[in-house]
């Protein structure tokens, strides 16, 4: 067929930008480079024969209804909500919402609570999710900074609240934070609530990593520290159980729930019959625990291999963040250095490939930073990896 | 957790309608209600188990790559091309865009198409994922008439673009038309494709049905006859295999699905690798072309049931759509006649249900009609059916 047809595209789909990380991910998927450009769970991970298991139990008890139309499956939902007692988080099966995926949670959430040209408040460096969606939906973004060890700028926050700007919404990511690695202090968490509570901002909890924690005890999910709904919390399966099953959840007030309904239908009318069955099928075997204590395990591991050559191969100049869970790390060069740029010599002479820090920021900042990812690959190859990652560094610091 | 919390919803949301239908569908679901009101694919024409021998040949074949993120999945993209070529149309895997069910693809058009405040031309009486979805972009919707015999108004839609409008699309279900159960002539066909060619609007053909041929040959899909890239093309798993697939596809030209990849990824980030590789087995081992023949021949017998039915049940003054496939079929009581307020009465005294016309018009037209589905009910309870509906209906109209 021809290509000649001369397309307009809409205000919002040209101001999405193409996404560079993809890119950067397919591009450097190939056997002999080592990657921590990617935010795959381990594939060895994945509970491959589990889930087949849980399949079959689905489809022998349950048959054509797996396959059907149906409402979102109810001990899908129960499971939810024992899920979120765990986070401390007391709920019912009215306030959960199934979503395909967390990206679509973001994506409905803002569809509902966002009109083109109102703002948002988010982190200035931040899931790209998370912003251009924001962006897909016209707001206006309004970033506030993200200290390295106790997260997002609350006194930012309250400064702007505290002028006037009443944002739609605030999104925050507070556990092991996509790409910084950092966990909101359990101080901020309660400013954060209070300000959102105070100034009627609703609270946008991105929470995808919450139970990858592989040191330390947890801290409050925001949720939990709501007394008045303002806080949604949004789940994901992807990085617990696997991206493959395209499932994620939201808890928030039922009203809120039932607007977003009819939004859910208008952007995928349903999410999968099978695949919720599934995951309920997992939760009720008991598995969900164990598996996760096995995923901890590991990650544990590779996160100390990370650290470890770190300190063992960086030069002075270069610093780290240091997760106490999920599956990335945020590494920063001095000042005026340009992460991007070393990108080319790292995946084509040593074979070494990590995201640029401006691929996470809306507005330009974090050139000097890369994210790197821990979830996906071996101890000795992290090890290997990050030395080689060093060479390029130093090499571009004139340190060799 | 309290529900107090003032959320200030987006305009795109407040004007989106409950969806009548779910509710009805849910209300109706009910064993000893024969209902003619939902969408759903027979349960028993689901290929449960064939898909389960697909799904276990995939695990052990791909093992974790089927569990987790990865771009859309080429051998379904090549299935697909294959498929098209059946339909006429000749195409590439490039022009082959995966979506999370065909409500996604509209969903994700409009988003690439549609700014708030323009115009999108659709069918007075339609799919309302089609109308919501355009709502729910903020488009400003221009309904054009649809003739029970030959499909959409095409001198309707010459008339408006002569008189200037320029909507940034069209969107019209050429093949056996959900409600109305009609297809689109042969004529009209080459008339849409001019007219679109002509004045430089793109034209959504949404085809979930086009396999679904009981009788008569073969009208030639749109995006068969489109010599410029103008039509796009939208098809569904969900009639054809199974809706908890949640899988549909686009074939468009390769620079717009570029764009569309963006808008997708803020969506959703991508379609199930699971379902993906389950489908492009199906097709691997040759199941879907006896599979749709088996489909076709049931639901050929239903249509049939529900036809003789009505012709020796219903009193003369009222009136039906005689499709050749799809899964619904239209009946129209005479005018001024109020289909939705016999509702009340069909379901509980009947025990019969059928959609009002009313749900599928954005402006309130066909409120004396009602769509019937006659998919998923047997012959039998088609036959009981339609007898109870025709004593609503003789009832209403005072002929009893």
């Amino acid at each position: 067929m021809a290509a000649t047809w001369p397309y307009r595209y809409s205000r919002r789909a040209t101001q999405l930008r193409r996404s560079l990380m993809r890119e950067l991910i397919a591009l450097t998927a190939h056997p002999d480079i080592i990657s921590f450009a990617g935010g795959l769970p381990a594939p060895d991970l994945l509970p491959v024969a589990e889930m087949r298991d849980c399949m079959e139990a689905v489809l022998a008890r349950d048959g054509a209804r797996a396959f059907q139309y149906g409402p979102p499956y109810a001990p899908l939902k129960e499971a939810l909500v024992e899920h979120m007692a765990r986070l401390g988080v007391r709920t019912r099966p009215e306030e959960i919402f199934i979503t395909t995926g967390a990206q679509q949670a973001l994506d409905v959430l803002f569809r509902l609570l966002v009109d083109r040209g109102t703002s948002a408040v988010l982190e200035e460096t931040v899931y790209t999710g998370i912003s251009q969606s924001l962006i897909s939906q016209g707001a206006r973004l309004l970033t506030v900074p993200t200290d390295l060890h106790s997260g997002i700028d609350t006194d930012a926050v309250a400064w702007h609240f505290q002028n006037g700007l009443r944002p739609r919404l605030l999104a925050v990511v507070p556990d092991f934070h996509n790409p910084l690695g950092v966990s909101l202090s359990a101080d901020k968490r309660e400013r954060l609530i209070e300000l959102g509570r105070r100034y009627g901002v609703p609270i946008i909890e991105d929470n995808p990593y919450s139970l990858l924690r592989y040191q330390g005890e947890p801290l409050p999910a925001l949720k939990s520290l709501d007394e008045t709904g303002g806080v949604i919390f949004i789940g994901s399966f992807s990085k617990l159980l696997a991206p493959a099953l395209r499932l994620g959840w939201i808890v928030a007030p039922e009203p809120l729930l039932q607007k977003l309904t009819v939004v859910k239908e208008t952007a995928d009318l349903e999410t999968s019959a099978l695949t919720q069955r599934v995951v309920a099928e997992f939760y009720r075997r008991g598995l969900m625990e164990p598996h996760l204590e096995r995923v901890r395990q590991v990650y544990r591991q590779r996160l100390a291999a990370m650290q470890a050559a770190l300190a063992r191969e960086m030069p002075p100049a270069v610093c780290w963040s240091t997760p106490a869970g999920g599956i990335f790390l945020w590494l920063c060069l001095p000042q005026g250095s340009d992460a991007q740029a070393l990108l080319p010599q790292a995946v084509e002479t040593e074979r070494v490939a990590f995201i640029p820090g401006v691929a996470f920021s809306p507005d330009g900042h974090s050139a000097n930073a890369m994210r790197l990812n821990f979830s996906n690959t071996p101890p000795a190859q992290i090890d290997e990896g990050i030395t080689r990652l060093a060479r390029v560094i130093k090499q571009s610091l004139d340190l060799t």
